[in-house]
């Protein structure tokens, strides 16, 4: 799932015009109250985001962000969660937070990589990072420190919060048996796996999700890929496809982000502060507990449904891996920001990849 | 690492009697404060734990929870955090949240098994679920509920606050190339991994921390476990011993318990109390993603000083999984809460470990 499909399925007709109405101040201390006026303060934020209300998984845990910041700060700093398309469109998140028309957004760093190439490497890369490898790059390996790097001319501080863990390859009428199967494939996959599907053949058709259960009933397209069966079964996909694909090869992980407007941190007490970075690395793990237990569910139904669960051929895997690395050195040589992000975090994360060897990957493949 | 060690290596000399001083009452409001007298009353509240000071990964994860604490209340719960044998010792930390002594614990839930049998299903199982199968267990599976319902009798609220991810399999003297060679084999490791390697005809040898190290350069032991390369490196074990074993098939993940006394925690607000869950899952992820990045760069140091690093034979690591399901089984027979428990995890693990070998399991074999 990623760009132009949340655009549309969102609504994009109610535009940022919206915001006339709005008063972004703060609400000021009252005269004669303690000297600790300033720790009472009231803020009433806004946070847009890229989903739809109440979208599974991310968009839940967008809620969730809030409702703790304003649980925990006993109401002095209210945030308001905005759906796509109410304030801003679901892809103008960063630019409304950038200009300060909300104080917050959430959304998927990968959304706004036409502007911040380098964004997508703190998101999702094909063959990369699963959640906790991205977690530990972010928090200790350095990750974070380069994020509020890239993003520091943009007046954002970002956060990393949420995470979907490993997707699907997606749903398939045509079955791929090898990589010549890829030839003339119609299918629906943004990003760098769309780049990759290119590369091998294929033929990308992007369209909004709204679209993609016709295109695949109609033959209009031969194959696509959303994001994994909690949120796929919302979209009814299987009952337009023959074949559902694994591993999540095109995005093993996609990290989430909470844009916090840089000038409207600063005028934050500490302990709001501390609060706002608490409830993000809270959303941060609960979103993925959240996906894990209900890919694992929906997974389920959807194999009770009598879809067929198919896991793509050794050799097509080896194939599509030599092309997404082509794919990320490319996508990564093309901006010298986003090469300076690329150049540390490959280093670091060939580094972690070497120890799952050793126990990570062990214990999955001896439980059996 | 486990009970006994934690206890002697903390030194349990100053004991619970250094209590007498401590003032157990939060701090009142003075009258003639605002309406909100209830939300400005302030806590002073103690922690134990199972932790020498400083001590990494775990005891840092813990100090980080009363920092974020302090932080996000503004002061208004202030929690101290007392080493092992501060106040109470090691293994006494879920009996002092118990009666009172102490409003806050942080410890690992088998080491009180001897008193809750099924608490440690909530902690470490062999073979078991890794970090990220634990957590969405935990907090969507209904972990979290049996967890509490387990604790209440005893009036402690537990929350899950850390977790290890994989751990190895320990330091050897002795080459293990068959099940055979543990015969005889004299090792430290205590609790359910004790259990199995008696049952493989090796003898366990039970001791603190601090005399582990000459213990395996005499000879009176010929391996030990102890919990992973960065708390592994920094004891030395890697200058007494030959070879360093992987993987950690006893322990794919040790979750850790933030404990709070029900009674307590029912006189704080609802801003406290969710500035209190918050902090612990915050604790949760970030522990985890030091321990994945420490390892990572201890393992690295290790390999540098000629430590080497082998892994058990696959016929080796069969027969330990047929020894473990029966031990763990077994565990739970002896005891109805356990049994209760372990009933509903069992069954809850195994839909999440199917649905791991479609996804997780096959990102980390096909990245290579």
């Amino acid at each position: 799932m990623k760009r132009r499909d949340i655009l549309t399925a969102a609504g994009v007709g109610l535009a940022a015009t919206a915001l006339a109405g709005c008063n972004d101040k703060s609400e000021k201390p009252a005269a004669g109250e303690s000297k600790q006026a300033s720790e009472q303060q009231t803020f009433n934020w806004k946070m847009v985001t890229s989903w739809p209300k109440n979208f599974p998984g991310v968009g839940v845990g967008a809620e969730r962000f809030a409702n703790l910041v304003n649980e925990m700060s006993g109401g002095r700093l209210k945030v308001k969660v905005y759906a796509a398309g109410e304030l801003v469109p679901a892809l103008e998140v960063f630019d409304a937070v950038s200009r300060g028309t909300a104080e917050m957004g959430h959304g998927a760093p990968y959304y706004w990589k036409g502007k911040v190439p380098a964004a997508q490497f703190f998101c999702a890369l094909p063959f990369g990072p699963n959640a906790q490898e991205m977690n530990a790059w972010l928090h200790r390996g350095g990750g974070m420190q380069l994020w509020e790097e890239v993003y520091k001319p943009y007046g954002v501080l970002p956060m990393a919060c949420g995470a979907t863990g490993v997707q699907t390859a997606g749903w398939f009428n045509k079955e791929i048996n090898s990589v010549d199967d890829f030839k003339g494939l119609k299918m629906r996959t943004p990003g760098l796996g769309g780049e990759v599907l290119t590369k091998m053949g294929g033929t990308v058709v992007n369209m909004p999700a709204g679209e993609i259960f016709t295109a695949l009933q109609t033959g209009a397209i031969d194959a696509t890929e959303w994001i994994g069966p909690y949120n796929d079964l919302a979209l009814g996909l299987h009952k337009a496809s023959k074949y559902y694909y694994t591993p999540g090869w095109q995005e093993p992980n996609v990290t989430f982000e909470l844009d916090v407007n840089l000038k409207a941190w600063e005028t934050l007490p500490d302990d709001l502060k501390a609060i706002v970075r608490a409830a993000a690395r809270d959303v941060n793990g609960d979103m993925l507990d959240d996906y894990n237990a209900k890919n694992m569910e929906a997974l389920e139904q959807l194999r009770e449904q009598g879809v067929e669960v198919r896991r793509l051929p050794d050799e097509v895997l080896s194939r599509l891996k030599e092309v997404a690395a082509e794919v990320v050195d490319a996508s990564a040589s093309a901006d010298p920001v986003a090469a300076k992000v690329w150049e540390q975090q490959s280093a670091y994360l060939k580094r972690l990849y070497e120890y799952a060897e050793l126990n990570e990957k062990d214990i999955y493949n001896i439980r059996g």
